[in-house]
C-alpha cells in the first residue's frame, strides 16, 4: 500500500486521555481510535493486526478440530435466566438494553448449549470443538488500560462438549498445545506463563496463560522457569512474584451449563447422560495490546513478522529516487510481500521517525546510494545498523 | 470437511416459528439458528457464505481504492446528540442501553466524521475512502423476513470524504460499477436493479440496487429492462411493477455531517470548506438471505460457485467404496479444491436429500461404478442429470 493513499497520520504527542503504553503508540501511530473508555475503532493499520492475529488463531483452532461459527451480540433474557446469570448480584459487567430484555453477550456459554441441543443426542454425535471471533462487552468500571481491557473487544472462544471426564481432558490438554503455538507465533512464547488458577467447575482448578508485563494486572508466582509454569496469586505466594497479563485461559465446566439447559446425550448403553463441557478465551485485541506493551522502545512499536500489518516498510528517500523506489515497490508486490510503500513529499527525518513509530519489522530505503550501486539499505526495527544488499540479495533472504 | 464431523444436522420439517422461505431452508440445511426474531447465529456452513460473500465484496471495494477499518458497536449519546439523531423521534431503531448514554450503531456516518476530523486538514488529504463490515443493530417492530431483515445484521457500509461534487460524483459512479460486479459476482446480476429513490441531500435523489424477488417488502417500476434500470414507488409508477428486496444502497449525504460535526478542509487556496460525504451500502447477511430466497426449489438451495459454502460435495455411495472416496476426497483437497465429504455411514438416499437442501453447486458421487470403471457421477445442482467422468477428467474440467 501507499502511504500516500493512508489516511491516517502520525502524532508527536501522546493522547491527553490515555496513560497506558498501548493505547498511547496505537493513537500516535494510527492504528486505533478512541471512542470512549474501554471503546476502541481499528483503523486501517490495527485492523491489519488483529486479521493476522485472528488467522494465527483460526489456524491453531482449525488444527485440532475446530468448527467456526458465529453467535450473536444480542442476548435473550429468558436464556439466561435458566442458568442463574441474567442477575446484574451474579453478573455485574452486563450491558442491558433499555426495556431490560436483551444483554449483549460477555460470553457465550448459554446460546452456544441452547443450540447443541437441537444437533447433539447421541453419544455419536460427540465429541464437537466449536469456536468463533466474537465482539464482547463488559461494562468494566475500571477501562484505562487502552486495548488490554475493553468495555467492547474482540475475543476467540471455544467450547468444548465431550462425553467423559477423560475425552475432556484428551482435548483440553490439545488446546493447551495449541496456545502455545498461537503465543509462540505472537511473539510473546518465552513470557507467556500456563498458570494454574482458581475457578474450574471438576473439582477445583482452571488455567491461565499468563504474559509478564509491567502493565498486567495480575500477580503471578513463576513455580518452574523452564517448563513456562506458575500459580495465580489467588491460589499461592510460592516462587517469583511477577506482574501479569492474562490473554488466554482454558476452564472446565464439567455440567453446570448442560444441566441447566439440559444437553445431553444417550450413551452405548442408551444412558442419558449431560455433556461435559469446557471453555477456552483468547482475547485478540487484548493480545495485540500487550504485544504492543512489551514489544516497543522508545521510538515506537515493534511488530514481529507474523503480526505486523505489512512485512517491509519501503521509504523513498526524495523526489529524485521516487521512480527507482516505484519500481522496487513493484517488484516487491509482485513477489507477494507485503509492502506499505513510504512514497509521501517528506523529509527523510520524518519518514524515519514514522517508521520507527509504525513497526514494521523490515524497512528497506531507497536512497541515492540504490541510483548509484543498486543498493538498499536494510534494517530490523530491532537493530541499530543497515545493511546494503541488491535487491535480488533482498529477495533471497527475505522471501 | 468431513461431514461426519461437521456437528449440524439437517431437518426435513419447517421451524414451526418461521414463515420466510430462506430461514426455513437455511434452518433446516443447518446454515443458522434463531436466537429470537430478527437475530439468527451462523453455523458452520452459513458463516462460510458470509465470508464468501465478505471477500467478493472486499475485493470489489479495494479495487475502487477502499481502506478496510473497524468501528465500534458501542455509540456515545454525546457525539450523536451534535448531529440530532440521538432523539428516538429522529431514529426510532435505537437499542440503547439502560442508562441512556450508549446506543448500539445502526449506522456509522457520526464516528467515522469525527475520526476523520483528526486525520483531515487540507485539500492534500483528500478524497478518501474507507469502508468496514460491520454489526449493525436496528431494533425494528417487524422481524419476520428472516435474514432479509435483521434486528443485529452483518453490513458492508463504504463512506466517501471528498472535495468537491465532481469528485464526490466520480467516485459515486465508481461505487455503481463495483455494486454491479458485485452482485453479479454474487449471481443476482441480471435481476437487479439500479432504482433512483428519494433521499439525497444533493438536491433529491439516492439510488438503491434491487434485487427483484416475490420476497421483496419494496415496489419497484422498472424503467429499462436492458440498461437494468428502474425507479421505486416513491418517486413514480411508470413500468414494469415488481416487488424487489433492496440489497444496496448509494447515498449522497453533501455536507449533512461534516458541518454538524466541524470536518473541514484548506483548498489550494487556503480556504475552509466542509468536505463532501457519501455513503454507500450492502446487507451482508440480507444478501445471503436474497440468494436463499431466489436460488431454491423444493428439494434446497442452490448456491452459485462463488458463494457456496464448498464447491464440491462428495458422496461415498455405501461403506464398501469408503476407500476410494477416501481417496478422492485427498485428491481434490490437495489439488485445491474445497469439499465437503459425505462419510457418514448413512442410506444413500438420505445423502443425496441432505445434498440437495444444502445445495453445493457440484455433486460427485462415489459408488459401486467407480470401483469397476473409475467413473464418478458429476450432477450440478441445477440439472437433473449426472455425467460420468473418471477423477482427472472431472479434475481438468473443474480447477
Amino acid at each position: 500500500m501507499r502511504q500516500s493513499q493512508l489516511f491516517t497520520k502520525t502524532r508527536r504527542e501522546a493522547p491527553s486521555d490515555e496513560v497506558s503504553k498501548n493505547a498511547i503508540l496505537l493513537t500516535r501511530a494510527g492504528f486505533v481510535h478512541k471512542e470512549m473508555a474501554g471503546v476502541y475503532s481499528y483503523l486501517p493499520l490495527g485492523l491489519r493486526v488483529i486479521k493476522k492475529i485472528e488467522n494465527i488463531i483460526r489456524e491453531e483452532m482449525n488444527a485440532i478440530g475446530g468448527q467456526e461459527l458465529e453467535l450473536t451480540a444480542l442476548q435473550d433474557k429468558t436464556l439466561w435466566e435458566k442458568t442463574g446469570r441474567w442477575s446484574d448480584e451474579v453478573v455485574d459487567v452486563w450491558f442491558k438494553t433499555r426495556d431490560d430484555n436483551y444483554g449483549l453477550g460477555f460470553t457465550h456459554e448459554e446460546p452456544l448449549t441452547q443450540i447443541m441441543t437441537e444437533h447433539i443426542s447421541s453419544y455419536r454425535d460427540l465429541p464437537v470443538y466449536v469456536y468463533q471471533f466474537q465482539t464482547k462487552f463488559r461494562n468494566e468500571a475500571r477501562a484505562k488500560s487502552g486495548i488490554m481491557r475493553g468495555r467492547e473487544f474482540l475475543m476467540k472462544d471455544l467450547y468444548s462438549f465431550s462425553r467423559s471426564v477423560e475425552e475432556h481432558e484428551e482435548f483440553y490438554n490439545k488446546v493447551k498445545g495449541a496456545y502455545e503455538k498461537v503465543f509462540e507465533r505472537a511473539g510473546i512464547g518465552d513470557r507467556t506463563y500456563f498458570t494454574t488458577a482458581s475457578g474450574g467447575s471438576f473439582g477445583d482448578k482452571s488455567h491461565e496463560f499468563q504474559c509478564v508485563s509491567e502493565a498486567g494486572e495480575d500477580t503471578i508466582y513463576i513455580t518452574d522457569k523452564n517448563k513456562k509454569e506458575a500459580i495465580n496469586k489467588e491460589i499461592g505466594s510460592e516462587g517469583v512474584e511477577k506482574k501479569a497479563v492474562e490473554v488466554g485461559n482454558i476452564f472446565p465446566l464439567g455440567t453446570k451449563f448442560s444441566e441447566a439447559l439440559e444437553l445431553c446425550f444417550k450413551d452405548e448403553e442408551g444412558n442419558k447422560k449431560p455433556v461435559i463441557m469446557g471453555s477456552y478465551g483468547i482475547g485478540v485485541s487484548r493480545l495485540m495490546g500487550v504485544i504492543a506493551e512489551v514489544f516497543s522502545d522508545e521510538r515506537g512499536l515493534i511488530w514481529n513478522k507474523e503480526v505486523s500489518p505489512f512485512q517491509v516498510h519501503l521509504l523513498a528517500m526524495s523526489r529524485t529516487v521516487l521512480d527507482k523506489a516505484e519500481e522496487v515497490y513493484k517488484k516487491l508486490v509482485s513477489s507477494g510481500v507485503e509492502v506499505l510503500y513510504d512514497d509521501r513529499d517528506l523529509r527523510a527525518g520524518e519518514k524515519f521517525a514514522d517508521a520507527d513509530l509504525i513497526g514494521i519489522p523490515t524497512r528497506v530505503v531507497v536512497g541515492n546510494k540504490y541510483k548509484e550501486s543498486g543498493k538498499l539499505e536494510v534494517k530490523e526495527r530491532t537493530e541499530e545498523e543497515s545493511k546494503e544488499m541488491t535487491l535480488e540479495e533482498f529477495n533471497a533472504k527475505f522471501i
